[in-house]
């Protein structure tokens, strides 16, 4: 099976380049001037019923993650949604009531985050498939990529990381949890949030040199980051959540792997210019959120973890979807 | 299994409305009043390898094809495509150089329409499925909706039909045909070709009333615009491909049948005001193309056929995916 990573590699060879690119490919988001100092953004993702929707993920959770999901990567941007549009391949066997439930899904979705779905096409197909597109607006200079990066930087996230990782495995039937924790665990992969509110904060202080959405786990984010605006990192506070320890304790788990290689999170993570991390951090409080320092950008290209047993690399390793053998 | 429309049907039902939307659901397109007299419009239709591929079709024609049949469909509305996103599902087995068939048939399809693809998603899937998302940009009082037809009106086409349902027969191996005509059918199929210059240049004219592309064959375009426009139709000369009438001799079909049930033709089927029909039939003249008229708007709402052997209806039905039962 080719890697993902190597299949949009080889598309992208394919492609002629749109001259004055806002965005280069490879960052969250598409982006196109339209004058008037604004840029249309734009994002599709597709959910697989069979890697992206575990066991106990209802049609309608299904379907408001696959518009959440879009949603996350222009909040990472600090891009306002507009509209959606979804095409949605269909089993046979689907029932009107899964039909409804999918449609209500998708309008959940969007209108959480004050857009709407627009249109869409239906096919039948022998998985559930969900493909959600999304149309977003801003302001030319409030488009935050992944390249600006610089040494001195701080970086941060929006949220803690690890249960998401810990929730998937209860819902394959890994691992068991006591009730309420199973329960909040469980909730962060069901019905992810997009931290859209704190993205457009963030974006209108001007703070933020570098920014991505964590959905593909925080290492690869940091990765990601690093690799765009060759820079590197040196983590020295982990945001690994409490809930996650004890549960990894109680499986003989290791905690910081469970927050570095979940993923699906859909935090934001952050790279800040240090004289303004007090307007960043404040405006991500106005929201009722929070900004967490966890580590510097450095000059070396290493992407680091300082903890009370040294210094260890973290691996450029990602969330891959749990279908895949 | 249900029926696509009433998928799309119990979708709507759960959608909430944008306030002031500039298209109504249900149209070719989707469009957001951006300000400056200008639209954003978008559309997505998703490609699935067992219903939509069938045999003989290269993935790159395949990949081109899921792009094409979008860029159609703004074509219809009069509107310049821009951008292109595309997720695609991969089945096991792919290879490296099927990946690159698949993107240079998405460069394909967007660059020939002046176009870029931006960005897209990639995942694992049990079908091969490519849902292509575009973006496009006019000028408010150019977009043509399907509900402006008003009695009197000219209905015309862009071209005959008829070839695509005998091509796809032919590569079904339902039928036959002679080498030159074979290949004459089956290349409508396999490399369909939007009428982009055409419906931009028709849009330029504001004599077109109402318009829409033939992806779902002609009765059903027709049955459409009369269903948005609260009108009916007349239709006195079919717009029937000589060369079909020969196959459908050679094979005892109704020549009027493949034409007007076939569907994926991608023509534009359009209603013109009479006294600026002349003005629209230069407009696409000009594009190297030719406006056929084929009947007259009618304030009875029924959908008619006038032949040598008296009026007959025409059945609202069109294309269906071949992979259905």
């Amino acid at each position: 099976m080719l890697g993902e990573r190597r299949v949009i590699d080889i598309i992208l060879e394919c492609l002629d380049r749109m001259p004055d690119m806002p965005v280069p490919f490879g960052d969250d988001v598409s982006a196109i001037d339209i004058g008037n100092n604004q840029l249309a953004v734009l994002k599709t993702d597709m959910l697989v019923g069979k890697t992206d929707v575990p066991p106990g993920m209802s049609l309608r959770q299904a379907a408001r993650k696959a518009v959440v999901m879009n949603v996350s990567d222009l909040a990472a941007k600090g891009v306002n949604p507009t509209a959606a549009l979804a095409s949605i391949g269909i089993p046979r066997g689907t029932t009107e009531g899964d039909i409804q439930q999918i449609g209500r899904g998708l309008n959940a979705g969007a209108r959480e985050y004050d857009a709407y779905v627009l249109g869409g096409d239906t096919n039948e197909a022998s998985d559930l498939v969900i493909s959600c597109s999304i149309l977003g607006f801003c302001e030319k200079q409030y488009l935050i990529r992944r390249s600006g990066a610089k040494p001195g930087d701080i970086v941060a996230v929006t949220g803690l990381f690890g249960k998401t990782a810990a929730g998937l495995r209860i819902l394959l039937g890994d691992l068991s949890a006591p009730p309420k924790m199973r329960k909040e665990f469980v909730d962060t992969v069901l019905a992810p949030q997009a931290r859209l509110e704190e993205g457009l904060a963030l974006a209108k202080t001007e703070a933020v040199t570098a920014s991505i959405d964590s959905s593909d786990g925080l290492a690869w984010s940091l990765h990601e980051i690093s690799k765009a605006s060759n820079v590197g990192f040196m983590i020295d506070n982990p945001p690994i959540a409490p809930e996650v320890k004890g549960f990894a304790e109680m499986h003989n788990l290791e905690p910081l792997k469970l927050s570095l290689y979940g993923g699906e999170e859909y935090e934001l993570v952050v790279t800040i210019k240090k004289q303004l991390w007090e307007k960043a951090e404040r405006a991500v409080e106005r929201c009722g959120g929070a900004l967490i320092e966890i580590g510097q950008v450095t000059e070396e290209k290493s992407l680091l973890l300082k903890g009370e047993e040294g210094t260890i690399p973290i691996d450029a390793r990602g969330w891959e979807h749990f279908g895949k053998p």
